[in-house]
């Protein structure tokens, strides 16, 4: 039985019932309003504010005191939102007043953009003690951040565990389960009975967060099995650890991708899961509230990246940081467009002779563009779902095909019969239907291949198949178009 | 001290341990890539198994109990995740196959429209019996898509109690916390110490899901605070609950919303806080996974309403109902992208004489939508965040316009450049330049007023402001380069 690496120290848990006081979410946000309004008041005065110049103006200062009151009052994760939304100088202000004790907190908690310029606006002893209160894990996830002297001085002050645990997690990817693994952690012996492993948790002044399990290891630290807590409490004190522990769990590899740690913890219900090496040794544990960020942050990426953003953006962002976040897109978008603005200029002694084939023509790769996207979400999303298999894809494609056709038979019409009425020639009605519903069949057909193709390419399919299919609907709806109009029409 | 509502009983809860014998993400999904094999060999015989008449073919036969361990071994979440998966026929094989006391929890976790198509295939007393284990709040999640009368039977079956959470349950809406509260929890009083709580809770067979803390409750059940695990492990046996619990607690109402509660877990990382009633007596608790649950699907909602879907779709849904599930967004998008063509229509004469426009004209729109989204999605999250308040919106517009203008003059000037070379006519690079810069300046404004417009309406930013958004920058990209070109080039 034995404190696994790091032994649990209060100090640098934080600890989760203190979080509890924060009662009401409404409460809150009358809190970040009245913030936001007392950072505009005060933002004239940044600089003697910076200076640590006392505020003359009675008010003003009333006012800094009430702001100061506020924050004090804030979880680093509220502390955190509220940084986000300010511009550069009023989030100095708060940044200023935030509780050092918090800085370690905080910094974990906003976005990247946020946390590069925060770490600007710090000097080293300032930031030595904001990552001083940090576990190793921590520290790793903040070490990328921050200037190379600060993380060799903070590594000083750590024994020789602990800077190998950062070493440990610095060594994995971002997206690996290794570089946000906990190493805090309680293990026993399966020899013992659960009276004693009461009486050895007392010994503790508190435990990890999150502790529903403990882990069950041998002298070598091979994972046995869990003890969950829900089991201990109910056991007789007499049973023996091995008689009630659950013997085959859920357990991940530092190798394994994160997604696919949260997936099975969403899909299990887990609350803890413990990480161990090739021999199954015990290394670490991986947490619900890790697991959530995972989720959330999967969930964005793939809106930013549907949205044509490359990343999280901070919200007051310099303009040109912007701009250097939006360009790629942009820039592919321009692309895409110019080619289809190509097709089109194929096709300019027809528009010349049938002026109304340039007001008609938006409609045709616009339905393909829709329709394309809404078979490309389902693909996508299955597969993310692991339920996209060899013979899958086929039985899609014809499913996919069939409601394209279907909507391009109603559709098309309801266009046809329309521009027939609008520009009195039967003619340009039927190619309206031909070319959507042919349109509608394309889309479908390529909403299906795109993303089966860019997996067995081992590529990501959700990035960059929407901008992939509306380029081939919008160039191929004009085609289309424009292609049998010149041979029907003309 | 007293159990709190319904007693934990072995039978009724899912024991999180016997889940934990699913090792390897890895193993798992051969076991579903094998299962689509089988299913496919077995679908030609759907009606003999149906029938329960027994296989004559013994490699068939083979393949069939082939497919029945594999099932057997799954946790009911991979069965959800299988049968989603299928199309029709070899749903039902692999739904006459699942273990009937899995069906309620089966039945639970897949999703809405496979959920009414299993159900459909079951008669009474299969329902009954998928039913007949599940807690009050489960039985209440599925009571909306199950027939009446396996409802009004299900109920007789159990006492006053449950019934009344039952109903409780069902009175609230799908986006309430009252919804998806669960009654099982433990509760006791201030006024004994952690022995004897320990000693209380050996008495339990087992202890709910996910108990990471016991509610304290006075003589009405008014919630007075929570005894954290972690704090009762480590506490001295003879301290007093009312000095070791917290106080103050995050706590929710039943008519709370449940993403808002979903964000207080995210940012205050809970796994599970108590519900209260008007009275502060406490009505039921939620947990992290439903919250997980919601995270989860609220951000697949945003992706398919982004991708124009309404609901979730069946993959294998009939043709019929896919189109019905898409109609909607492409009729609106129709109706958008008429209106752009009679923008179009209206400059015919112009077209007429510089067919060099029609080709031209769609590279303005696009730039303007792609460039619109990109607004809209920075302006929708910090709403999503709760970073927008008052003054916020004034000064994002200020940058995204700031943003506009920096894209407008670059691309612009490309795209500028690059007609006057392909069309050796130097005014038609500058209409370029400048219907780029305004399209790309109307793209910001739009893209930050009309989710501040919709928040004020009360109505949901998200929510078809990707569709509205593309509609101006169609439109007005059409009007202002058509409308330049018409001033200045004719």
């Amino acid at each position: 039985m034995s404190i696994e690496q790091t032994p649990p120290n209060r100090d640098n848990t934080p600890d989760n019932d203190v979080v509890e006081d924060r009662i009401s979410d409404d409460r809150i946000s009358d809190d970040i309003d009245r913030i936001h309004a007392l950072c505009e008041i005060l933002e004239p005065s940044f600089e003697q504010i910076e200076a640590g110049v006392p505020i003359e103006d009675e008010s003003l200062r009333d006012k800094f005191t009430e702001l100061t009151v506020l924050l004090a009052e804030l979880h680093p994760a509220d502390v955190a939102a509220v940084l986000e939304s300010l511009p550069p100088r009023e989030r100095n202000i708060v940044w200023l007043l935030v509780a050092p004790e918090d800085d370690g907190e905080v910094l974990l908690e906003v976005s990247d953009s946020v946390r590069e310029m925060l770490i600007e606006s710090m000097d080293k002893d300032e930031l030595l003690a904001a990552v001083d209160d940090l576990d190793a894990d921590e520290l790793a996830e903040l070490a990328d951040d921050l200037p190379h002297q600060v993380v060799y001085e903070a590594l000083q002050t750590r024994d020789e565990e602990e800077r190998e645990q950062v070493k440990a997690a610095m060594s994995y990817e971002d997206n690996q389960v290794g570089a946000i693994m906990d190493f805090e952690l309680v293990s026993i012996r399966a020899d013992v009975t659960c009276e004693v492993v009461l009486r050895y948790l007392r010994r503790f002044d508190s435990l990890p967060d999150h502790t529903d399990k403990i882990f069950v290891v041998d002298e070598n630290d091979v994972l046995q099995g869990v003890l969950p807590i829900r089991k201990l409490l109910v056991a007789d004190p007499e049973d023996m650890v091995a008689d009630v522990m659950a013997t085959e769990v859920v357990r991940f590899r530092p190798e394994d991708d994160v997604e696919e740690a949260a997936q099975a913890f969403e899909r299990y219900d887990l609350v803890t899961a413990p990480v161990v090496d090739e021999n199954k040794k015990l290394i670490g544990r991986i947490t619900i509230d890790e697991m959530v960020d995972v989720i959330r942050e999967e969930s964005e990426a793939d809106m930013l990246n549907m949205a044509g953003l490359q990343e999280e953006e901070d919200l007051f962002a310099p303009v040109w940081d912007s701009v250097k976040n939006r360009w790629m897109w942009l820039a592919i978008n321009l692309c895409t467009a110019f080619i289809a603005s190509r097709v089109i200029g194929a096709f300019e002694g027809s528009i010349e002779k049938i002026v109304a084939l340039a007001a008609l023509m938006p409609i045709v790769a616009g339905i393909g563009g829709n329709s394309g996207n809404q078979t490309i979400t389902m693909i996508v999303r299955a597969m993310a779902m692991g339920q996209m298999t060899g013979t899958q894809a086929g039985r899609l494609l014809k499913k996919e095909v069939g409601v394209a056709l279907v909507n391009g038979i109603i559709w098309g019409t309801v266009m046809g019969v329309i521009s027939w009425l609008l520009y009195g020639n039967i003619g340009i009605g039927l190619v309206m239907v031909a070319a959507m519903t042919l349109n509608l069949l394309l889309a479908a057909t390529v909403g299906v291949l795109i993303p089966v193709m860019m997996d067995k390419a081992g590529r990501d399919p959700a990035l960059g198949s929407s901008v992939l299919i509306t380029a081939v609907t919008d160039s191929g709806g004009f085609l289309i178009f424009l292609g049998l109009a010149t041979i029907f029409l003309l």
